[in-house]
């Protein structure tokens, strides 16, 4: 079941259902233990459409972007992708030459398997940065997984693909929604990972999508991409962008059912609702998190100015461990905008800063609480979600981020020794 | 005595001597209890010279600037100040018309007391964000730390002073060069504080320094303003910067002694190495801090890009926290630098990455490291003071920057209640 979160209610027009990725008709999964994990995890997951598909991806913005995230971007038809290979627990990353060798050679075998052009196969992996894939463990994964296809299309078939893509994610990220159009019902089919410690890098997050409504690839694309830009574009843990990020999404049309101009904003929202579910489990589920934080500015010049105030805010390790010690330190929130605006912004001040329906900075000064709102207050703080605003003096632009406090337990998971 | 660092050695014109502050001629000091800080601390100073001096400054960028930050900045002569009257324990910040008020009646106190017009005076403040100054403890306050100044040109008062400005500083951070120049000898004296956390919000930097030189403000400014450039601006804590921070100078040239253009320049680097010693104090003794790196950048494109890639990586909490755990994670370091350089970045790619003497990246991939450098690695993340470079695949320029780590005690200084 997709993770629940309010900050990510599921439209009228969608309902939760069981079987994930191969929800949607006409989609095959598989999972298995390579051995690139140890103790026989599942680490490699094989996704296929079994009819031709339209796709759409986004990646990384990072100059060191992994090997398969090059190869993809690079060298695959990015909106006629109809298969997927990922392994976890190496992520080809800096791997120079012979990382790119290695993804393109996973690429080619998983295509040969399942007698696909290489263009229409996407490669991703995560894990360990900086060490060459084991592709005698790789090798052998690909085969095997390809082999239990074909018995793949039931829900324990998506729960294992689900779980081969994870690292240390602590909870497992995936689901369906089954949405009602007016040309008829449409699914929808989600595995995410993220946000869980690497050993010894950072997190990546993955996410892949299904679909079975039949539509084009420019309709899908414009949809996946709205949806990421309203997720997981706006999900931070510790700032950090990762050398692997890659959100997939595969559509088939196996259901017949082709939506219109109405019938695509449903679609739309469903998916929005999705990836929002998603990229929320993955701050919750972040590196020793304990509570999630929605922030949004309002107020601002132009949109890029909100978003900079909003991320220096979620960024502050000052204003994410007073969250982790329940401390309503608005002083400190104050501090991350002023830096954020820098000398000229000062016209964007007085800000207003509110938790939940608490209003605690009015104009640019500490507002008097009374009894009851501080009782309130103290309640906010204990939320395992709280929903924060900082409302500035200008024009109206606005932005969100989603953020995570900092705690003992992000710097114990992060400052184990690798080597 | 000036804090030691490898990173800042005094140059060869230079010697270490007592008297802080007060070492060069004609300035007096004084640091009382006026009651702000709780049981007895002393908390507020006054720093003069005794005779009409040239003056520069730095403050914060911050938009949310402090009353006193504004009002000195705004309101006082700069360039011709002759005292400063400093309060810890309330940073009279993000106090709206009060505050302005409050910082202007300190100053009015302060300039009667001194005889002096308001023009000549600056205020800083240091401590708690917004909360209102208690005035009935600062006005009185004033008047004893005047009083106490015709005595205060020796040792102790320049302590008292250095002392009345620290919130929670573990160690003092002052000291005094005597400088042999061309033209005869002069001495600087030197205060600061910064980066012990401020409950309940975030540390403050101050630095106040002295000059006997008989210098126009122009060269003392330029003088001032390039030791500031290459020494405060360079280090990060937590990457957060202060509604209150503060660099003032004040030169006299109560010794007699006019440096030439050969002067300036041994005065300069007499200045340079005291600020880095301080400026790096300040990252030894931030919230929770075991190491300080120097990490140097080079072969950027521009000196900006050689500065956000130092930056990047510097305020990494995945670095941060590789560094506390004596990780040579080079893996996140070429993630920061990757984010950094954004996806149009990867001509600066592939990068190297030496931890002092030991190549760990070349040419983007890992190095192969014998038993002897591998030991030497390890002995390396166990120094108090660790070299760092990145070389980029550009042109040249280059950036520096000092930082921490991240520990359990940051986040256990920094997450305690406030409220």
């Amino acid at each position: 079941m997709l993770p629940k979160s309010r900050f990510a209610p599921v439209p009228q027009s969608a309902k939760a259902i069981g079987g994930g990725l191969t929800a949607p008709q006409g989609f095959l999964a598989a999972g298995v233990a390579s051995g690139v994990k140890k103790r026989g995890k599942l680490d490699l997951g094989v996704l296929l459409s079994e009819r031709p598909a339209v796709s759409a991806a986004t990646f990384t913005s990072n100059a060191a972007a992994a090997a398969p995230v090059r190869l993809t971007r690079e060298s695959s038809d990015c909106a006629h992708l109809r298969a997927v290979v990922v392994n976890a627990g190496n992520a080809n990353a800096v791997t120079g030459k012979q990382g790119l060798a290695d993804a393109a050679r996973m690429r080619l075998l998983t295509a040969n398997h399942l007698r696909l052009p290489v263009e229409q196969v996407a490669v991703c992996s995560t894990g360990l940065i900086g060490v060459t894939l084991p592709m005698d463990k790789i090798e052998p994964g690909i085969a095997a997984a390809a082999a239990a296809l074909p018995g793949g299309g039931d829900t324990r078939a998506a729960d294992h693909f689900a779980t081969a893509i994870r690292t240390t994610d602590k909870h497992p990220k995936s689901g369906a929604l089954e949405v009602t159009l007016p040309e008829g019902r449409v699914k929808l089919g989600f595995a995410a990972k993220g946000c869980g410690m690497i050993s010894p890098n950072m997190a990546t997050m993955l996410c892949f999508v299904t679909c079975d409504a039949a539509m084009s690839a420019e309709h899908w694309t414009e949809l996946l991409h709205g949806a990421v830009r309203r997720s997981f574009n706006l999900i931070t843990v510790d700032g950090q962008e990762s050398t692997n990020d890659t959100v997939l999404g595969l559509c088939n049309g196996a259901s017949g059912v082709q939506p219109g101009e109405e019938g695509r904003v449903l679609l739309g929202r469903a998916l929005d609702a999705a990836l929002l579910a998603l990229a929320v489990s993955i701050v919750a589920d972040g590196e020793g998190s304990t509570r999630t934080m929605r922030l949004t500015v309002t107020g601002a010049s132009d949109a890029g100015k909100a978003e900079a105030v909003a991320r220096a805010v979620a960024n502050s390790p000052l204003v994410k461990t007073a969250f982790y010690g329940r401390d309503p330190n608005w002083g400190r929130i104050m501090q991350a905008i002023g830096q954020a605006l820098g000398r000229e912004g000062h016209t964007h001040l007085p800000a207003g800063i509110a938790y939940e329906d608490v209003l605690i900075v009015e104009k640019g000064q500490p507002a008097e609480l009374d009894e009851v709102q501080r009782a309130r207050l103290i309640e906010i703080m204990h939320q395992p979600e709280i929903d924060l605003t900082v409302a500035l003096n200008g024009p109206g632009e606005q932005a969100t981020v989603y953020f995570s406090d900092l705690t003992h337990d992000y710097v114990t998971l992060n400052a184990e020794y690798s080597t």
